[in-house]
């Protein structure tokens, strides 16, 4: 293939993505929104939900704005970075968000016409739900790999280095900073708008259900609408941006170790460019086939639930083997040295996700022992029902590691050649696998997103009073989302692992630049001085005593490991505080606004809306800002091992932290549904207020924090990166 | 000073402190021990607690055997250990299993007779109470220091080895496998006694409070009998095995560290044992100022609590100031080249240690925000006090981590002269700080081992029904141990943090020798030949690529960080379980057994202990036998540098998490308490029963899980040291 070729492939590609999403949007939207009511509802989350975008995006621009000008200073004003990097990293940022926006302008759009069209059939409401879930999909995967396609071309024609080898080094590795930009953007979307639903959703559920005993989605209850809106701005535009930066950062930081990995007297630029082309072929493959299996996601009328389930499942299955195919397929156009390997690394990524979702699902679907025993706990009251849960949510973690443990260490092996110290290929071969498991996000995406908008159709139905039908249909629909949304999850988790990894070894190219940058051409290792530009992984790992008996090492292995615990404590506690607001203020107008509770008098949704906006705004900064300003001040007083045991200490504590939060969280919420469906007493028995205060607990686990985790450990990476410049040549001690 | 002098300071000390352990012990045993039903009832938790030590030791010694079993094979048969190790490991076990019963023998037979002397005045009762916790910690500082000298003798007068410096490496070193039997011996006594006492004490509350509304510690509850047994064998028995294995550990490490960094040709023989001798002389003389402190410990009759509060202080404060001064006087006698940096080492362990429990305090106690706010949350329901719990002690871990990020920079440039790159001299004085931190052990144990003792007190005060002004002056005494235990538990898992960090380089001495043991007297590194028993610590890490782009390394970090989370998950859920078991037991007799309620009928105690100890025993297995395993079968897969980086994760993870749980823990216990002093409703609210879950929730946080932590984090060093002479040599990968 020529680099043209693959050029156009990727763009058309994603130029595809972005038409089908297009047209998925402009079907959903000719449909009829319902009745007035509903109508009336829509809009009223539809309003609330670009309000807390309008305001999350003001905040965000200024601190955007602020880092820009200071990467500018560094570039322009120290030459301590490539001068694209103050563009690269706002763009990055600006599409991040522009993905969560689309998605959520979608899906505030399609709940009232899904529960519209769920009125009529269950099967007319999944087609509506998943195809707007699958607008998401779309722009997310089209949208990165269209400013992945045009980034390149910019630097292809701009960057301008001696030969071409060093000239692919630049341009991968300049493309990270795009990439930091998007982690940013995705930790403030994914921090503000999980404390915004968290805070929503415990405050309605406190002062209506326990309180005032009125049930969920009440229209008489003031934070109704707040709860519908968190469900967008939280789980739609929050983890759109998510999504966005794993998809962009998996790609780019594999790119960037091809062009390291193929580098060098034994490989030619030709098969360096296809080394640095392979993982965004493979993405665009995956965008054609997750469209094909979108397509595949259709059923009989009159389905009943298990079909319906197959269906889905088929569209993700019937992309996944196509993909896995498809890859043999490129790798051996692409004719790179160790093809057949890279190709089987690509499955080993798949392989992995399936298994992590798998454990995901074991661990906190109701249909298996654990979340059943978390069930039976509640016997015995709140107490057990949390200790089991964090037991189990902590023992669950051991599944995920082994998967991804094993997942390194093949896929190392297989693009290494089976040669422990081929470190480059090998560190390819990580980032390859995390790109295989991802190829299919459009589709995975698809079904994961539709279970908000799902979820979002039953809220607008019950408060349109549709009647108890149209509700279970909803429900129905917002349960099988949560079976594909568990796989969803292990492929986010897992692929943030290995993107991680990936990572490290981009940092380590950065540094080699960054020495160069300012001149340092040799490095000396043990009394030789060795070419910078030549040097190997190994070389600089020596160079800076980056081993684990340096305490520079160990004490950033601390710094790392408790980040991740502050960052989870202080969005927890983040999540309390706005609750606690919201709980004052829903008591207020039950006691102020006389007849709401009768429903002679409607409640002030919007002051609910205002206040779990607010709350979120605060709430975010000083987390998210954490994360870009602790690895910066590590790097300046302990310099590049220091940081390096920072992403270290950070990668393990953060992955294992992450899957404890989302199953403990996961596996209360299923306990709880278990007890609803008539188990150990069922709906209002002591054992269900019981796994209740379980749920409620899991709450900001699965919402908040465990998902911000894996944007925080990538987004420290990504700022290391950036700042790579700097602590290459400048450390305290 | 010569050998002589100071081996027989160091023996003389540790006799010292085990003659005083007697005389206060002889002491107490002279006081009565009250009325029939006093001595009735401390006679049932007597025979409870030494039946649950008899079936655990039972369950130890077998496993214990087949340990040694296997190290004598590996020595003997196939001499990949130093043919000690199988003796050293038992005696360390036993000595260790020998410190908890002694400190649980005296808890119970002091308890009775606190309540006695109490109900004559407050200040009658502190001295009897904290005398029989000195106790405690004179017999674990005596017996460590006794155990280290016999050994020392014994390997000085067999070990037959070419040169002197040699010599004292392989002495120091075998010496460290008896480390690792207190290490194994003490995680069972932590995970069984945590186990065991808080089955009790969960179970005991749900049914007893909750459930049949009597108070704690009522006659009529079945399990209030075990709730008690389960102080001493949780709480005496477990914290004293933890601690003699904190204390054995910090010295051994600090020697074997002391062996290498002053070994070569720049030191002489003489200086090599003075670094040796001098963390043993810091602890013998800490045990003469603990002696000296334990008696500075008396106040007026008649005086509050605030002045027994001073009193206590100023006994800790009063050895930590002389051990401050006196270290200066110890490394001035022994001349070591850089004898004041040293010294300063030692006040930064003292200063660190502090600054942790001021942490802990800060973050427990409800003199303070974060606790006052848990028990606010509380007014909103259980939820959000396990929301902010959690919340809060997240954040905490930021404190203790910047100590102890500080305290290992600053030791370790102290001790290295200011060098980074002067490894082994700097890790010896993190070894030395963390021996500081931890030389004022016997009277810091006394003021912790005297809380279980007043709380016993209290608990047979209740159960004779003595009347409440006794209760009250045993709830006094068990509130102020609660802030000198904050200070103690800071510099437990402190010098925990700084033990582990300097066992990793004793790691890295073991593989030295198991290398030279099989032969490899040179290892090649980069083409270079070096003499195995010359390289230094970053030859090894050259050699075997310890360096953090190793996947071996990155997949070790995994697998530590997850068994941190795991062996809590495992705990946790054994705890539950147990705790599940008494429910329903307690429940059988309040149906089964007429009139236990009226007080007609004596409830089945006994049965409820043996229930407890059944659980404890079979729960307790696997956990700490997966503590022994899993380095084990690293070791043999991904070799040494997978060790590093599973000990490197473990230490970050772990010590994080083990602060998180045990400040969690601590502050929803004082939440509750400050509830119950009358803030936000007062015993009985809505907000009490809130907070009352939290502290259920708590008990295995702060009393099972947390603290087993920090043995486990050692003991998967010391595994790995012991099985060093095997990795060394042999790994799959």
């Amino acid at each position: 293939m020529t680099t043209d070729l693959m050029f156009w492939f990727i763009a058309i590609s994603s130029l595809l993505g972005l038409g089908f999403a297009w047209y998925f949007y402009q079907e959903m939207m000719k449909i009829d929104e319902g009745t007035d009511t509903m109508k009336k509802i829509a809009l009223y989350v539809r309003r609330g939900a670009m309000s807390f975008l309008k305001q999350q995006y003001r905040v965000v621009i200024i601190v955007f704005i602020i880092m820009a000008i200071f990467f500018a200073i560094l570039s322009y004003g120290f030459n301590l970075q490539n001068h694209w990097v103050p563009f690269a990293f706002l763009t990055g940022g600006f599409f991040s968000g522009l993905a969560g926006f689309l998605g959520m302008k979608t899906a505030t759009y399609a709940s009232a016409r899904t529960a519209n069209e769920a009125s009529k059939s269950l099967n007319a409401g999944l087609k509506i739900a998943f195809r707007s879930g699958a607008v998401m999909g779309l722009v997310v995967v089209g949208l990165a790999l269209l400013d992945i396609s045009i980034w390149y071309k910019i630097l292809d024609f701009f960057v301008e280095e001696a030969d071409q080898k060093h000239k692919m080094i630049m341009i991968t590795t300049t493309m990270l900073t795009f990439g930091m930009g998007a982690s940013l953007q995705a930790l403030f979307a994914r921090v503000g708008g999980g404390i915004y639903t968290k805070a929503a959703d415990v405050g309605a559920d406190l002062v209506g259900k326990v309180e005032a005993g009125i049930p969920e989605d009440d229209p008489r209850n003031p934070a109704t609408i707040a709860d519908n809106v968190g469900d967008n701005v939280g789980d739609v535009a929050g983890m759109g941006a998510d999504l966005y930066e794993s998809y962009v950062g998996s790609i780019l930081a594999t790119a960037s170790l091809g062009a390291a990995a193929y580098f060098g007297s034994e490989w030619s630029n030709d098969i360096q460019i296809k080394a640095i082309f392979a993982p965004m072929l493979i993405a665009a493959l995956g965008i054609l086939l997750s469209i094909l299996g979108i397509f595949v996601v259709r059923t009989k009328e009159g389905a009943n639930m298990k079909q319906l389930m197959r269906s889905l499942e088929r569209g993700v299955f019937t992309s996944s083997f196509l993909i896995a195919i498809g890859t043999f397929v490129i790798f051996y156009l692409l004719d790179l040295p160790n093809w057949l390997n890279l190709s089987f690394a690509v499955i080993v990524g798949l392989v992995v996700g399936l298994v992590i979702g798998f454990g995901t699902e074991y661990y906190t679907s109701s249909a298996f022992k654990p979340t059943q025993r978390i069930a039976e706990a509640g016997q015995t009251g709140p107490a057990t029902v949390i200790i089991s849960g964090i037991g189990i949510g902590m023992v669950s973690t051991a599944l995920s590691v082994f998967a991804i443990v094993v997942g390194i260490l093949l896929s190392f092996l297989l693009a290494a050649n089976f040669d422990m110290a081929n470190l480059s290929n090998g560190l390819y071969g990580v980032g390859i696998a995390a790109v295989g498991m991802l190829s299919t996000l459009g589709i995975t995406l698809a079904s994961d997103a539709y279970g908000p908008i799902a979820d979002n159709a039953g809220g607008n139905a019950e408060m349109s009073k549709l009647g108890p039908e149209v509700r279970k249909r909803t429900d129905a629909l917002d349960a099988l989302g949560n079976t594909t949304a568990a796989t969803g999850k292990g492929f986010a988790i897992g692929s943030a692992a290995l993107t991680a990894l990936a990572l490290l070894a981009s940092y380590i190219e950065e540094i080699r630049i960054g020495l160069i940058r300012v001149g340092n051409t040799t490095i000396e290792i043990g009394g030789q001085a060795i070419n910078t530009a030549d040097a190997s992984i190994t070389d600089f790992m020596a160079y800076y005593n980056i081993h684990l008996m340096n305490p520079k090492v160990l004490v950033g292995v601390f710094i790392g490991s408790v980040m991740t615990f502050v960052f989870c404590g202080l969005t927890m506690n983040a999540v309390g505080r706005a609750a606690q607001k919201m709980v004052t203020e829903v008591r207020r107008q039950f006691r102020e606004i006389k007849g709401i509770l009768t429903g002679e008098a409607e409640p002030d949704y919007e002051r609910c809306v205002e206040i779990s906006t607010k709350g979120a705004q605060m709430e975010m900064i000083f987390p998210s800002l954490m994360a870009v300003i602790i690895p910066i001040f590590t790097g300046l007083i302990i310099g590049v091992p220091g940081i390096m045991g920072l992403l270290t200490g950070g990668l393990g504590s953060g992955f294992v932290l992450a899957v404890f939060m989302a199953n403990s969280g996961g596996a209360w919420d299923n306990a709880k549904k278990y007890v609803e469906e008539g188990n150990f007493g069922g709906k209002g028995s002591d054992t269900h207020k019981a796994t209740v205060v379980g749920d409620t607990v899991g709450d900001p686990f699965k919402d908040t924090s465990g998902p911000s985790l894996n944007i925080l450990i990538k987004l420290m990476t990504m700022v290391s990166i950036v700042m790579a410049g700097l602590t290459a040549v400048f450390s305290l001690l």
